[in-house]
């Protein structure tokens, strides 16, 4: 027993017992005769008097910060109370003390705002993970973990386990692969996720299944994507979209209550792929605020009819304009005193590299009622009122214009708008505003350079068409005649019974009712242009189990880390995670990946092949 | 909303509501001209009574096993009762039904006594999983998994996820490794154990920390091993042994209760290494029955004394004994008229190659006092009755006796004393003794071919002296002068800080506290035969990690598969896995591992090399 108490318990009832503690020092104050230290441990900060008496130990044995100590006293209460502690009541008087471990100076501080640099932090993660900052996020991690499984396993959902060592199926992304020593010159693959599994759980009528569990992709890493991350993974049986739907708003909703005390009272909203596209220029609206896009000029449909003709806007011999695919503008509420400096500011941040726009048009809605523009030169008063009508913009106003191809055209809008949403403080951190993004289409058309155009699966394989879309399916060929015309193909048209859960603008969740039919699975191998012995060879397991008797059956995948960094109020999902990687894949803490011995290669049967 | 109860829900208070169910066609049962049909789910089978006027509709869309059917009716309650059912007391009046999806006629039966072979079942384990016998212990795999951690939740446990991606460390077992895209040329291993993570963990002061946690050892498979398998991984801050025994008992016994409804009230009993090899013979008893051994010749110290001198049995001229190294008995109850026949075939059981002894030796204390041995030629009535007071055997038992060398013999004897509990109906399977294993010798020393022999770690080399013989380890070379006489090192005395908890005879959890002094744990490396560059190379981290205030700290690891068996009362670790692999390693079911294609060979810069 080191101790007797924890570092973040003693309170002003506790006086006068003895009491022993255990932790490390995170401050020492002398004040004349007498020293002050601020003991700490996962649970607090207990402060400890040391009088006079045991100065000769002090000089004996000195100090100093994150030693490691055990000190035996009297709690008593403090004279100088700190209302910052829960221990702040109180302090120990200490009769005896021992150095249980001595301390190198930390390479940087251990304290919410450390002097520490990221790879220094990286290399000796295990002195970034003592600071506060880090634990209360690892803190969150368990609480959203342990709220998690507490819903799920309260609506009869059991955690079954799915093995890593898989097999490989090169069909998205990259697999990591494990060469078999036992089965020289095969290999097995890490799970990129249990997707097939869960499904034969299903098969096997395990009913509901959950599990939060390590998945891994081979991919370059963009900022902020790491090759093992977490899912909460979850699988019903004999569902429709809104029993899932339902049942994990709910267990959304049971974390924000467990984990931040936040009654998610009302209703999470709705809103179709469609919807989202043409009103936010993306599939996962931060609907924390408005500002909603305008079509001005827009080959996209709504309701399979196409509004944005650009007549309001054309005409006018303003080029840009007349020669653009697209037009869309947001109104910017308030913006209309920006000065000129702030407009070409903003004008520079849609042409950088990222944005790729050539330019920017604007137009100040005046609180007098009138309007001055960039393009004053092309459209008259009237024009720029009309224009301002249609975005809805109010005096005060200023509208943004962005006119280009189709797809960055809209991408950058929907950029803008979170750019100025974020300027204007409207996307509060401790605001959470919850989205189902649904009815999106199954398929995409992929081009790759020198290839013919095809299908791919907008989720995956197994999502299923909506029941009134399986017919086109299944009816009718993928065959496209004209590469250009993919849109006038029916596959075009067919949505999947697919849903997204957003939170913030970031996709939380995602999953979908899946195909249970043997040949309406095929059929859709056969649209991605997999052949039937190439399905056989990859899927054949899942094929053979959908002869006997699979039962209708959905799911959804929730990102782990995402969802804590955003409950953190982070956008970092590094800082969530204990033992994070590198944008390189590298622990820099471990140094791994590394080289292996020859021995290990022998065994293996694999030699480097390096270019 | 495919149903609206499960198969195992209703009951007799439900009639005469209208419901809808769905699930597997379990069986179908035409009387006449009604059919009765069992439908399955995972929460039971509900009786469905179909009438008459639907056998139009059943002879257009006939039934068969495992189809999967929706059905609706009225619940009435049943002239038959079935009290083996939980909705034994109804049936569902069906209106109408609808065939969700057919089944092929599945290889082998859905039931708890299938006709299907291991291999057919592993191939098609989504049907295996469907029997009720497989169901059941996956349940009770989550049983335990969900009463551990509501126990560690309970006791300021958190969960805390480490790595998979980690650095290969060619110590103990064999890596899995996976070869890294982003740095051509090297690897990352997969976790043997997420070992130093935790310990780095409680470096960082997480204080208490668990995982259930998928781990990875590349060994040659004995049967019943897995490359894969699942541990409870925990680890404390501030702890001695004594806290963590009380600590994980109490888990233990908590799963006991949610798991099996047993109260385990009793004390866990404590044996040390010496006492269990010197009374069992291995270091694991199963002490649901006594039957211990009676070391009658043994170079065996016990409390540093050599007690087994052999005088009782030598100068008899009975050369088997005289020659042997040891003579070990065990004293069975009431096996005294066993036939010749049942002795022989004891006598063939010791010879057998897993056992390899030459001999038995048999005396039977008969019921009227008498004896009678199968050594009469060499040992008279007196002294037999002095060797079966030293075995204290009583009137009707018969005493077994091996000899030879020591370690053989000493295996053969333990091997014996489980078959013959066995045998006697000792080790019962809903019977359950826990106990402690402590004391165990640190080093192991070991010899293979043409090497000199070393001291290897008995548990890890991250695992404390008892805290009184840290002074010999720090003070003394590990160097043997004579290798023969190794036992006389300073080092084959000193005791590890360290733990096993015991099962019913199996070893189902592990674990010491840990070095945390980086001078104690470099001297380690050291006796390991470790060089310090070595070390450096591949413990670095966790060195550097103990120069900044490493705090004492121990844990223990549970093999959770085992614990799942052992508590289904199972001998095999791959019926409590859903997905389980099979000796070769492979997973019949995936077909994996596999080959994989020429451009991931590519990507990985590796080729294969195979001899």
């Amino acid at each position: 027993m080191y101790r007797t108490h924890t570092c973040g318990e003693l309170r002003l009832t506790d006086v006068p017992n003895e009491v022993t503690l255990a932790g490390w020092v995170q401050t020492i104050r002398k004040f004349g005769s007498i020293t002050f230290i601020d003991l700490r441990d996962r649970y607090g900060i207990t402060q400890l008097l040391l009088g006079e008496e045991l100065n000769k130990k002090l000089d004996d044995q000195p100090l100093g910060r994150e030693f490691v100590l055990q000190a035996s006293g009297t709690v008593q209460e403090r004279s100088n109370k700190n209302p910052q502690l829960s221990t702040g009541d109180i302090e120990i008087r200490v009769k005896d003390f021992t150095i249980l471990n001595r301390s190198a100076v930390p390479p940087f501080t251990i304290q919410d705002d450390t002097d520490g640099g990221d790879d220094l932090r990286m290399k000796y993660r295990y002195l970034d993970l003592r600071r506060n900052a880090v634990k209360r996020n690892l803190e969150l991690r368990y609480a959203v973990n342990r709220a998690a499984r507490n819903y799920l396993h309260e609506k009869g959902f059991m955690d079954l386990e799915t093995p890593f060592l898989i097999r490989s199926t090169p069909e998205g992304a990259r697999d990591f692969v494990v060469p078999s020593r036992m089965n020289p010159g095969q290999f097995y693959a890490l799970p990129q996720s249990p997707q097939t599994f869960k499904q034969l759980l299903m098969v096997s009528g395990y009913d509901r299944y959950y599990q939060i569990v390590k998945c891994f992709r081979d991919e370059d890493l963009r900022a902020d994507r790491q090759p093992e991350f977490t899912q909460i993974d979850c699988e019903m049986c004999f569902v429709e979209q809104e029993d899932i739907l339902r049942m994990f708003e709910g267990m959304i909703k049971a974390i924000f209550k467990d984990v931040k005390g936040i009654d998610y009272t009302e209703p999470v909203e709705r809103m179709s792929w469609e919807e989202a596209m043409w009103n936010y220029g993306n599939d996962k609206p931060d609907i924390r605020f408005d500002m909603k896009l305008t079509n001005l000029k827009s080959p996209l449909k709504k309701e399979g009819v196409q509004r944005a003709t650009g007549e309001l806007i054309g005409g006018a011999g303003f080029g840009v304009f007349d020669n653009a695919e697209t037009v869309v503008a947001i109104a910017v509420p308030g913006a209309s005193e920006y000065t000129r400096k702030q407009t070409d500011e903003i004008t520079d941040w849609v042409k950088r590299p990222q944005i790729g726009m050539q330019g920017l048009v604007t137009i100040k809605c005046n609180a007098d009622g009138s309007f001055k523009s960039s393009v004053d030169k092309f459209y008259g008063p009237e024009k720029l009122q009309a224009i301002a009508a249609s975005c809805e913009a109010k005096p005060g106003d200023l509208i943004l214009i962005l006119a280009g191809r189709e797809e960055r055209t809209r991408k950058a809008i929907s950029e803008l708008r979170l750019e100025m949403g974020e300027r204007l403080g409207m996307r509060k951190k401790d605001e959470f505003r919850l989205l189902w993004v649904l009815d999106f289409p199954l398929f995409e058309w992929a081009e790759e350079e020198g290839q013919p155009g095809r299908w791919v699966a907008r989720h995956h394989p197994f999502t299923s068409p909506k029941p009134s879309d399986i017919d086109t399916m299944i009816s009718n060929s993928p065959q496209v005649a004209n590469q250009e015309e993919y849109l006038q193909h029916p596959y075009a048209g067919i949505k999947a019974n697919a849903y997204d859960m957003v939170l913030n603008g970031n996709e939380i969740g995602g999953g979908s009712i899946r195909i249970f039919q043997r040949d309406l699975q095929e059929k859709m191998f056969d649209a991605l242009g997999m052949s039937r012995e190439e399905a056989r060879h990859k899927f054949g397991f899942l094929l053979g189990a959908f002869e006997y008797g699979a039962p209708p059956h959905g799911g959804i995948a929730f990102g782990f880390d995402r969802l804590c960094a955003i409950l953190g109020g982070s956008e970092s999902i590094r800082d969530f995670i204990a033992f994070p990687k590198n944008n390189s894949g590298r622990d820099v803490m471990l140094d791994a990946p590394s080289t292996i011995d020859a021995h290990q290669f022998s065994e293996l049967q694999i030699k480097l092949d390096l270019k």
